[in-house]
């Protein structure tokens, strides 16, 4: 078995890691945000976790009222501006902790007086002794190239997060690792073959399925080297739905609230992969992936799951080693 | 000649009446940012938009030390959420000014206290009327589906509120309707026919050029029905790097001041469209587009000329008519 596909496998029991030995640090950074009320929240990150900064902009902002950016870091790194973050929670999400670019902006921000966090695998890492808060993801040891298991410990302790600054969800968070079992054993084997063909391929989701969108668009392009291109669902009708033509293969996550587009999409898009928990979409793909039924707010934590799946059925399709990304290294460094 | 063509080369003049017609409105929201100095600034836009919304976030954060975050509507109109924008300054930026789901997050914002603006070319719409401050573009009627000039003129707007408000930079905006018509004239035709064959296209860039390269991306899949996906050259080498391959083409925009990673990507990118001021970078790309030096901070305004102009030829070479994208409407309403 591939590296990738034994992480994605890991994913349950990862989880209820986190949820175990995670709950301090994050019941700590919970308790400065509640006495120190800032007026915005900046997240900084790249790859993988820029994706769980999209999915903590749309969970912090529905379930806890705070505004959430995602930073630009060249805004510090390559002009040498000084935005104003004195007011801010700046939370750095990393699972190597050593992108410079990354760390620079909490640098940036903890000097400013903001409230800093690192949400990381590695506490040694630069990013962990940039921040004050340090949250842990408990993920172990990823070998992959393709972040699988992070990616989805990054959402967990944002979620974990977001319940302990309302003070519910606990219980919806604690079910979580059972139905993420489901998510790995329905459907048994996933047949790509079909969309094996296209070099190309678009992948909408909108709401709390913004963030899964573009991760399944990031593992597609990083294990099968499919130009995978991700939009929010409204986003792409402002003008990318121009792409659109027969043969264009396309995958909607619509799993848990659907935005009002949807149907009209789905009858534009022919030739369509959806991940949803509801049969009568299912039923209207050329190939349907169930996605276990959760509250919308952790929908992301399951819907992600056959979104990786296919990726990983999609490369073997394609005749390609998933773990091999061409001119990867699992560590990037940017400035 | 096509609308877009026509409105591409209105777009000196369109700059020009901008500059001269457009101060009192900017300077007034200038003197109320000043005055009442926001914790941060939100931007809500979609499509081309979106993409001055992008140029405004390093903008402002860069000359006048703001941070700016994009808004995600969703939160808004999808579940319902009411994110803190009490201290906000909430922008609402759109040609037309109708779209619900923009008009949505002002409306909000406006309700909460925060200072409102609408950047729009109809300051009869909706958005205007929600907003405190009206920011009109002063671009005339837009005919073609892809916008061009009112593009260009949300970006002028932008760079003349930073001007006012940092009270420098006003005579580098005076001289720059004279370097627009420059880009228009040089180089004087483009030939696309190489590009014709690929349904891909990256489309790269950093810093003040992030919304260039996203621009960019966004006229050559609506005119040219090309899955042209754009990214930072940072976000770029953290995963989607591997989907280069012998034939795919890039086109980057390295005008101004170049990332550090710009040489390493350069040598890895074979089939390649470089827009730049720079002779040596324009030398070493199958299609070099001459784009005139600017400062920095107004590089896009320029720099977008030869990418519109692309996108354009690119649509002809593969035999289509970039006044008919498929699939769209001038004004698209999403809620």
């Amino acid at each position: 078995v591939s590296a990738i596909a034994a992480e994605i496998a890991e994913q349950p029991d990862s989880l209820a890691r986190l949820l175990r030995d995670g709950r301090d640090e994050i019941d700590a950074l919970a308790a400065r945000i509640v006495e120190a009320r800032p007026a915005f929240v900046v997240v900084v990150a790249r790859g993988s976790s820029d994706n769980a900064a999209r999915y903590a902009q749309v969970l912090l902002g529905v379930r806890n009222g705070l505004t959430v950016g995602l930073a630009a870091p060249s805004i510090v790194t390559l002009y040498g501006g000084r935005p104003d973050l004195s007011g801010a929670l700046v939370v750095g999400i990393s699972q190597s902790g050593v992108s410079p670019d990354v760390v620079a902006v909490v640098d940036e921000a903890r000097r400013q007086g903001a409230i800093t966090a690192a949400f990381v695998n590695d506490a040694a890492s630069p990013l962990a002794r940039a921040a004050e808060h340090v949250v842990r993801l408990h993920a172990g040891p990823e070998r992959a190239v393709a972040a699988t298991k992070t990616y989805l410990a990054e959402l967990g302790a944002l979620a974990m997060l977001s319940a302990s600054l309302s003070g519910h969800g606990w219980d919806e968070l604690a079910a979580l690792p059972a139905r993420l079992a489901e998510a790995l054993e329905e459907p048994r084997a996933i047949d790509a073959a079909r969309f094996a063909g296209s070099k190309r391929l678009v992948v909408l989701g909108r709401g709390f399925h913004y963030a899964t969108a573009f991760e399944i668009a990031l593992k597609v392009k990083e294990t099968s080297y499919v130009l995978a291109e991700a939009a929010s669902t409204a986003d792409f009708l402002h003008g990318p739905v121009a792409v659109m033509e027969e043969g264009l293969p396309a995958l909607i996550v619509a799993a848990g609230r659907t935005p009002p587009e949807l149907p009209s999409l789905l009858v534009r898009l022919p030739e369509l992969v959806v991940i949803s928990d509801r049969a009568e979409l299912l039923g209207r793909a050329a190939l349907g992936l169930r996605c276990p039924s959760v509250p919308d707010w952790l929908s992301p934590l399951v819907a992600i799951v056959p979104g990786q799946r296919f990726a990983v059925a999609l490369a073997r399709a394609r005749g390609l080693d998933p773990d091999a990304p061409r001119g990867l290294t699992k560590v990037t460094e940017t400035t």
